[in-house]
């Protein structure tokens, strides 16, 4: 069966919500999900404007309403402005969403910093800055200590959020001012848009869950079944959640779409580089030679390294991503990742339903 | 690449925990999940007994080591005693692991009541006794009201365990002397045993998980991406817990194995019944052609039923449960399913972080 076209669904039994206020959205960075954002974001009714900074490709997807490089096959919003002009894209707007990789993010936040006056900040970026394990909430705290901040995370692959399947995210803020109005304009009947106030526990979900779909496809070089996947995702799951709350985030943000949700998307995705890397390790191959192959490297990897240097600094307990180091950079056999999932003792299910200590 | 031998390389490594305590343990049952325990059982140097009601299944199992009809691919270890006297199975031993259907759950524990002195009784069956909503747990302090007891439940095929897969599973138990009596019968180095003090959290994962597997498949049907399967996972689990918070669990534990681990599992399985009913009915199809077509019912259209009445009872808000109801039995178009999903306002992402009375 062919998939079912919900865009046409939604408007035959008109269940798009009302029209928006008239928000000023800005979005940072032309990467595909910036895009997929700024062109839910435009037909919400948004005055909308996409930052590139090369003038060329603004200019390129300006005038053919295409983004070649990352979203060949849709056709953006008429309204959607692209440029390359800072200035104009932060001056007098309501929401600046910063899609920007997490190695050049710091950088744009410096340079937007003159510019912001009443405006709140978002990102949309999922992942850790290199050497100081900062996360982009940090980076906007640290660079824009009095503008009010949040985080957007989920099961979000862009090309499904322009086909129009149903989707949703999560915005996390303290600000619930912030909340409303990232809801407001981003929420349609076929995206939608969940609040929290748990912006490290939703950011970590994010940036942690590449790590396990490495581990992932590790499995899958082995052919282990659905027991061994699913304790896999439990333990995963963990060992997130033990990090997080160390660094004051609530659990129970991990049952929601930005922690089970994304990790779930993730790990269910063969065709992730996270997972293809993971696949070839478990095949025996070293690092070298799966990335050799894979033409490319893959994130994962480096949120294993910083996330295990990162627990040992704070004594947290994370036997998969230990078990992940171990296997690629100390030539440990990979079945090691199998194996640390079980010899662990008979320790509580979720520590913070029946703790560890109490268990003999 | 072939699966790999686990139990080889557990064997070789010499990770295989010591020896047990010479437990006498029965499993009262022979289908698969309970032939599986047993066999554990027995293999981990308990003096084990399976006990099945039929005389001449109990023998030709005990004399060809092979549970034909559940297990027919595997030998039961040679210490492992088959019987049809219910008396020999329960007198005199420590745990007594029910796994029997929940229809005839009941009856047996009344049966085996007057036989109980010391031993300890576990469930290992998954759902919910028709017309009374009782779990199964439910009925043990109902019939036995003054024996310890537990439940096990998670991600675990038994077919998969009789391979030597990894995985693992959850007792809980508000017995710590039960649950580390069921840890020492059961854990060895490829089956890992957690533990819990949420009878109800734990028991309910396994006994709502089958609607979800129901709804899944009615996604695949209209081919619907990873965006959308992590958002049913997800607001599966919203649902589930809230349901279990209602009856005084803890959400925490729809983190652990018993929850998301079994949730994941049974709604990554295509050839499941459920799933494949589902499948059916988001093709258009009506129930009665659905399960004619599969030769057989779908538990989890039982569930679908008992649930929504309880929840309504409850006052439990389960959108989820309450489209598929309208969908199988109410002539509603199975795209309400994934609609129900994304039109109930912008609500918080995992309630029991951001409270939705919190949310404007």
């Amino acid at each position: 069966m062919s998939q079912a076209n919900f865009t046409e669904i939604v408007q035959e039994q008109g269940l798009e919500p009302e029209a928006k206020p008239h928000l000023r959205v800005t979005v940072l960075g032309g990467g595909s999900f910036g895009t997929a954002m700024a062109n839910l974001a435009a037909r919400n009714g948004c005055d909308t404007m996409m930052w590139i900074r090369d003038a060329a490709s603004a200019t390129e997807i300006q005038n053919s309403r295409v983004n070649k490089r990352y979203l060949p096959d849709f056709t953006l919003e008429q309204s959607l402005k692209v440029v390359s002009d800072l200035e104009l894209a932060i001056r007098d707007r309501d929401i600046i969403l910063i899609a920007i990789p997490s190695h050049a993010f710091r950088h744009v936040v410096q340079q937007i910093a003159p510019m912001i006056t009443a405006q709140v900040v978002v990102s949309l970026t999922k992942g850790i800055e290199k050497d100081t394990f900062y996360f982009m909430s940090d980076i906007i705290r640290q660079e824009l200590p009095e503008v009010p901040y949040g985080v957007l995370s989920g099961p979000n692959l862009a090309k499904e959020i322009m086909q129009g399947m149903p989707a949703g995210t999560v915005i996390a803020s303290h600000s619930e001012q912030l909340r409303v109005a990232v809801q407001h304009a981003l929420h349609s009947a076929l995206f939608r848009v969940f609040a929290s106030d748990d912006v490290h526990g939703v950011e970590l979900g994010g940036a942690l869950k590449n790590i396990y779909a490495v581990a992932m496809g590790m499995g899958a070089a082995y052919n282990v079944g659905e027991n061994s996947k699913s304790m896999l995702i439990t333990r995963a799951l963990a060992e997130m959640s033990r990090f997080a709350v160390k660094l004051g985030a609530n659990p129970l943000t991990f049952l929601g779409l930005s922690g089970v949700g994304d990790l779930f998307a993730t790990c269910n995705s063969p065709l992730s580089r996270n997972y293809q890397v993971g696949y070839a390790l478990g095949q025996g191959k070293s690092l070298q030679q799966a990335v050799e192959e894979l033409g490319q490297t893959a994130e994962g990897i480096n949120t294993i390294v910083q996330v295990r240097a990162r627990a040992e600094e704070l004594d947290v307990y994370m036997p998969i991503t230990c078990a992940l180091y171990e296997v690629i950079f100390e030539h440990a056999p990979p079945l090691n990742v199998a194996l640390s999932l079980m010899k662990n003792g008979n320790r509580s299910d979720v520590e913070f339903v029946l703790p560890h200590q109490q268990l003999s």
